[in-house]
């Protein structure tokens, strides 16, 4: 879909340039809470996710302006197709190859295909927990979708270094709030809490989403974060 | 994306283009219990909030044609970008813009950017609940997020004049549904009651928006407005 | 949007490349306990319904070509307009329409307008219950969508014979779960059992999804799923 521009935005909606410009580009993106770097991953993330095609280019380049490497950017691609589905990976696809193209990013800065990978302790603590519900909600019911969590997402692309654990984490974390998906967060809030993502992270994760998903979907994403945090256990 | 005319879905489903001018052309907008006009309020938010791009450019010009103003669609774009996330807004920009420069629709016809505001009398009868609630059950958890959504959302977007307070929230509304967002909809159906949208017009709501959100998006609605209605309380 | 190839998807993300060819392609499709047609059914419906068109193309002709006939496809796309909303089915009319041009699919190809309908009993075996649930849910709340749900989507849509039952429950199964409606998704599932769709058919489509719309929805599908077998009753 084609970009627009903020001269755009004003000549429909003259609050919303405002808008745009006071709450998010000067107001959102500039609080100290996260860093831009860590912005860039989560606004890339969800809108991949949610194949919200229109800020693709705008948000991609971002990216990369922020210290998001190329090879960080292909992770999170990757990532994404497991949690938000293959087209949502591919419509990325799309718009960066022409991005890495216009770069001059060839092979030599993308994640080879089988690096070696982290072990499950370094990239999946307490895992052991995840392998049994796993096992036990859902071995007899999907038996080939369990042996493929196991073997590819959880032996394979949860262990790949070339996105921290941390950014990964908040990727997946992010994709989950952005496709609406809250059944299974809490079980990723305190995954991502496993390998020291703060509640502070996610409180302001969470605000900064609201501008690019909608208010009531971070609200509900507060709900979920809010009993993980307050210890009452997982909702799921 | 390109628009496609009955004469493409005759060439691909005969029956879905004779549905199409016998169940929604001649049967859905022709039923009293909505005007036109409210129609195309309420469909014109439901396919932005989706991004249900293929049907934005007919309309947006449909809703032109039954009474909605240009400043009214400003209105209601910069409103569902609040409720479904800044690129559905820009999505709709991307197609509003030339449907504007094409009628000669110029910033005299928009609203401005800083109207005088309406108190929170006259848009938000009975908003304390909402502010305690909101303060309550995400205070500790989101706080930055529960400061702009009093100071900008509250304090600002809702209070625009741009848009009737009633059109306002049939607008608020059908993007929860449009959004399979339900948690919080029972307090958004009660919120539109306290400012006489009808239990018969948000049945008749409910209906136009089964045929373009699909019928289980409709019917889940239809849950919560039922307990709303029955006064089983609200849901949440 | 434009169609994008395995060669792209290497110049961003070589490991998607890999797992797209080891996983999906030689991978998942090989797997027995579905027929390449009918995973072509319910890639296409899944696609569709969530309007995810970066795949259209690709999968419209690998449908054709795994012996989804014209006919059915036509017939998908129209019940996928009921169960995902207008503007999916439209989008899918927007490519289709090529496809078929180019192929010199023509009227004679497509199912009729008025075929002669199946009987309730043949098509909607058991659906005594669902009148009445709907009447007494939905009645008061929304009288004139179930009217329109009883005399045009079950008194004729699901009567058409131009796909058959079974596929027409795969269809709808997969709309419902590809759009995250996991609300009434365990009628649906009775419903498909009630025909003959089997336990281990449902378990493999749901495998299947994962790959298309991403884990989490999969596995919430499974978790209704598995409720529905296992005869705890539904769970609405």
């Amino acid at each position: 879909m084609e970009a627009i521009t903020i001269d755009d935005v004003r000549a429909v909606a003259p609050a919303l340039a405002k808008y745009t410009e006071d709450a998010i580009v000067n107001g959102l993106w500039k609080r100290s809470a996260l860093s831009a770097r860590d912005r860039s991953i989560i606004t890339v993330s969800a809108l991949v996710a949610g194949e919200r095609t229109i800020g693709f280019a705008h948000y991609f380049n971002t990216a990369l302006a922020t210290g998001v490497t190329p090879a960080e950017l292909s992770e999170i691609v990757t990532q994404v197709a497991f949690y938000a589905g293959w087209s949502t990976a591919f419509s990325a696809v799309a718009v960066l190859k022409d991005i890495f193209a216009q770069r001059g990013i060839a092979a030599d800065q993308l994640p080879p295909v089988a690096p070696e990978l982290l072990t499950p302790q370094q990239a999946l603590p307490g895992d052991d927990a995840r392998v049994s519900i796993l096992q036990e909600t859902f071995g007899a019911i999907v038996p080939g979708l369990v042996e493929i969590t196991n073997d590819l997402l959880y032996g394979e692309v949860w262990l790949r270094p070339n996105l921290s654990v941390h950014d990964r984490n908040l990727a997946t974390v992010t994709a989950l709030i952005a496709t609406g998906q809250t059944e299974f967060l809490g079980m990723y809030l305190a995954k991502a809490a496993a390998v020291g993502v703060t509640k502070a992270e996610i409180s302001e994760l969470i605000t900064h989403l609201a501008f690019y998903i909608g208010w009531p979907a971070a609200l509900s994403a507060a709900v979920v974060a809010k009993g993980v945090f307050e210890g009452h256990g997982l909702p799921k």
